[in-house]
This record gives structure tokens, C-alpha cells and sequence, in this order.
């Protein structure tokens, strides 16, 4: 069948049960239940373009991706289609017709991640696959001044992580926030673009800050430092979600 | 060692990874969990006297129970104890000397167990394992209305699964509503006790209400027919949670 639509799906997943986004032979990845779905769907499988990858056990609540397809069905049948084949832990949250030209990574104006920590006298059970659980009690305050430092264009060599290749080091974060609701704590981070487990890496250094252990004004020679060594440890996956993509 | 101390444990789970409560060989149990870690913080197995028994699937946020024990480790260091040799599906919420005469299931005065539902358009990834997922718009009045004819004293015989022995089939409810937080909608009930699967059969009916397959005034004759057949199905066990005890 001839490719003449681009179809742009918004999706929805639970981490916890995926090797991450990336096709892989033999294990299970968004990528590879999404493309069987896509085949069951559509007769044959089509090149999915993700906004980016997510690591093993980050979340989705807007990854976006767009595929061409010669399919005639209607975007909401897509929509219904695929989720009634789709496991549990995957949503699609809508699928829309796109200009051929749309590009789900190249056209990303920015992304959008959340950073779940909760400092519970006990973990809950029901978190622990979805929230960082710290003993401590954080200085929020200085975890907030220190997420503004990184507002504006900056080179984040020291929060990458190791063996990612990338043309710049450069990144643009328009916000950068630490919100507060009761024993529960989210890191807001939006920018063009992230390096490999950026946000991780800033939230491990945002930790150490809300330790007392660094303080907000240590982020300006961390930054300059452009050294990995120099910056927090990476935060581990499961509190971390991409809630959405702008294009 | 003499047994000289009677302790309330006050725990919560995430009963999406056990086989329900009860101990059973060969199969992963809240009550066989338990009572590994109380072996290897104790040094042997007390018995466990739990409030009651919840089913697979079914949440705690504050079961308790009580232990005799001859072991003279403070209630704080049994807490943080067991917490740590405790896989993270578990959480001890408190641990306190209580007099000897207390039992858990004995004395309960009441016990309170929330129903989650929700009705998001699409299926959340994040609720699968902690919420029944409802496809129909509800008719909420309609079923806080129905709601509201469970309070008092009742022969809940039609709420009631089979295969059980029970005394007497009449139970005191204090509190039955229903609560409606967006695209979340809880049934919070309270009573002196209930039998098996009551709340989740109750909810069954109330959802049968809120789809408009039955009127709330139809609540009245399903008590009095003291009949199974006459109430809706049995609601599924992710939504429930025991939310607590009173003594």
C-alpha cells in the first residue's frame, strides 16, 4: 500500500515492566510491543520515530512518535485499535493525522520531565516503582535556588552521562523548579533537549544539595567544571517520567 | 523465651504481587512474608492475629495485627528491623506494646476499606494494578444515592460470596459513600465487619446503578431478597484497599 499519511501518537507507559524504549532481540521494549501492536494493526510494521528513548523503568505520560503508513483506517480507530491489543502497562492517549513533513524528534521544541521523590517515614509499597524514596529530610529551599541555576543556555557536560556521542554538549532549559506537596517532591524540567540521564544526574545533584551536602551555589562551578566527576550521582530511574513533548 | 509482650503492627502492602493474605505452601503470601521476617528478627515465629484475611490482589494501607513475643527489643527497633529485611511490597507502618489482653481481629470496633474507580478515556498504565478502570460515564448521585441505603444495620446475605460460614449475615455500617475526584471516583466504607467479598459485591451493584442498569431504590430489595443472584457482580480485587482498624 502506498505511504501517503504521517500519524503522530501521544502514548502512555509504565516502565516498570520494559528493558526501556529501544527494540532489542529477545527482550521486552515499548519499541518492539509497539511495533508488534502496529503490525496487528496495519498488516506491516512501520518505522516508528520516538521523540527520544527512555531508559529501563522510566515512564511516559506524552512520549510522542509519528509513523508513515498507507493505512486508510481513521485516526480514532487506530486509537481503539491499538489499545485493545496493547498490554496493560501501554495507552495510547491519541493518534492524529500530521503534514508528511512532521518529525516527532527533529521538530521537538522542547521536552518535558518530572522527577518524583518522597521522603515517607516509611516507603510506601504503592511508590516504590514510581517515586525515589529518601530518608532525609530535604532542604527545598536551596534544592529550588539551585534548580533555578540551570534555567538558560548552558553546557551540561557534567550532568551526561558516560558514553553517549552528541555534536554539543549545549542544552537550552526554559524551566527548572522544585515543587513541594506535603511528604511528596517533583523536580520540573523543561528544555530543548536533554543530554544521556541529564535529568537523572540533576536530580542526584539537587539531592546532595537538599542533603546539605553541596550547596546551590555549587552549581555554577559544576557546570563550568564540564566534568562528570564534579556532579551528583545519576538518581535511579523509576521517578522519572517525560510528561510531554512541544513542537 | 517467655512470652511477655503483646505488639500491634500496623502494615500496609501493595497486593498486586501476593496470593492474599493467608499462608499457603509453595506461594507468596503477606502472611508467610511476615512471618519469615518475624522468624529472622525474633529469632521464631510468633502467631499472627490479623484483623481478618484480605483476598489476592486486594491493598492494605493500615491492616493490623498483634503478636505475642518474648523478645525484648524495643517497638521502634522491631519497626526499623523488620523494614529492612521486609521486601518493598511490604511497609510496617507503626509497632506498639499494647496490653496482652488486645486481639486484632477480637476487638476491632470497625474497619474502613476504600473502593477505587476510575473512568479516565483511556485505560492508565500507572492504575492497572491499583484501581477498576470503567469505560461508562457514572451516574454519581445516583450511586452515592444508593450508597447512603447501606448505612445501618443489615443482612447483607446478597452481598455476600459464597462458600462461606459466617454466624450471622447482619453487619453495622457506620459510613458508605461516594467520593468523586475528577476522572477518580472512591467508595469509602465503614463497618463492624464485613463478609467475604461484601465491598467488592456492593461496588459491583453500585456500578450497575451508576451505568443506570439499576435504580438506587432498587438497594432495598436486593437486602431484603437476602439473595446473591439479586446484586451485580463481584467487583475485581485491584481496587480495593483496607484502609484501617479502630479499636
Amino acid at each position: 500500500m502506498p505511504i501517503f499519511r504521517n500519524v503522530k501518537v501521544t502514548l502512555a507507559y509504565d516502565g516498570s515492566g520494559f528493558n526501556g524504549w529501544q527494540i532489542q532481540p529477545g527482550l521486552r521494549t515499548v519499541q518492539g510491543v509497539l511495533e508488534d501492536a502496529l503490525g496487528k494493526t496495519l498488516g506491516d510494521i512501520p518505522r516508528i520515530v520516538a521523540s527520544g528513548r527512555t531508559d529501563i523503568g522510566v515512564h511516559a505520560l506524552g512520549q510522542v512518535l509519528n509513523i508513515h503508513i498507507g493505512s486508510t483506517i481513521p485516526a480514532y480507530g487506530l486509537l481503539r485499535g491499538l489499545n485493545s491489543i496493547l498490554p496493560d502497562d501501554i495507552a495510547i492517549r491519541s493518534v492524529e493525522d500530521v503534514a508528511l513533513e512532521f518529525h516527532a524528534r527533529y521538530m521537538a521544541k522542547s521536552k518535558i520531565y518530572v522527577y518524583s521523590v518522597d521522603t515517607f517515614d516509611t516507603p510506601s509499597p504503592f511508590l516504590r516503582r514510581y517515586s525515589l524514596h529518601v530518608r532525609h529530610k530535604l532542604d527545598i529551599p536551596a534544592m529550588a535556588e539551585a534548580a533555578g541555576f540551570m534555567v538558560g543556555e548552558h553546557d551540561f557536560s557534567s550532568f551526561m552521562g558516560a558514553g553517549s556521542l552528541v555534536k554539543s554538549t549545549k542544552r537550552m532549559i526554559i524551566r527548572s523548579s522544585v515543587i513541594e506537596k506535603g511528604c511528596r517532591i517533583y523536580y520540573v524540567v523543561e528544555g530543548s533537549g536533554f543530554l544521556r540521564h541529564m535529568v537523572r544526574n540533576i536530580v542526584g545533584t539537587l539531592l546532595l544539595i537538599g542533603k546539605g551536602k553541596l550547596s546551590p551555589y555549587d552549581i555554577k562551578g559544576i557546570l563550568d567544571a564540564k566534568d562528570r566527576s564534579k556532579a551528583g550521582p545519576t538518581a535511579p530511574p523509576q521517578g522519572l517520567y517525560l510528561v510531554g513533548v512541544k513542537y
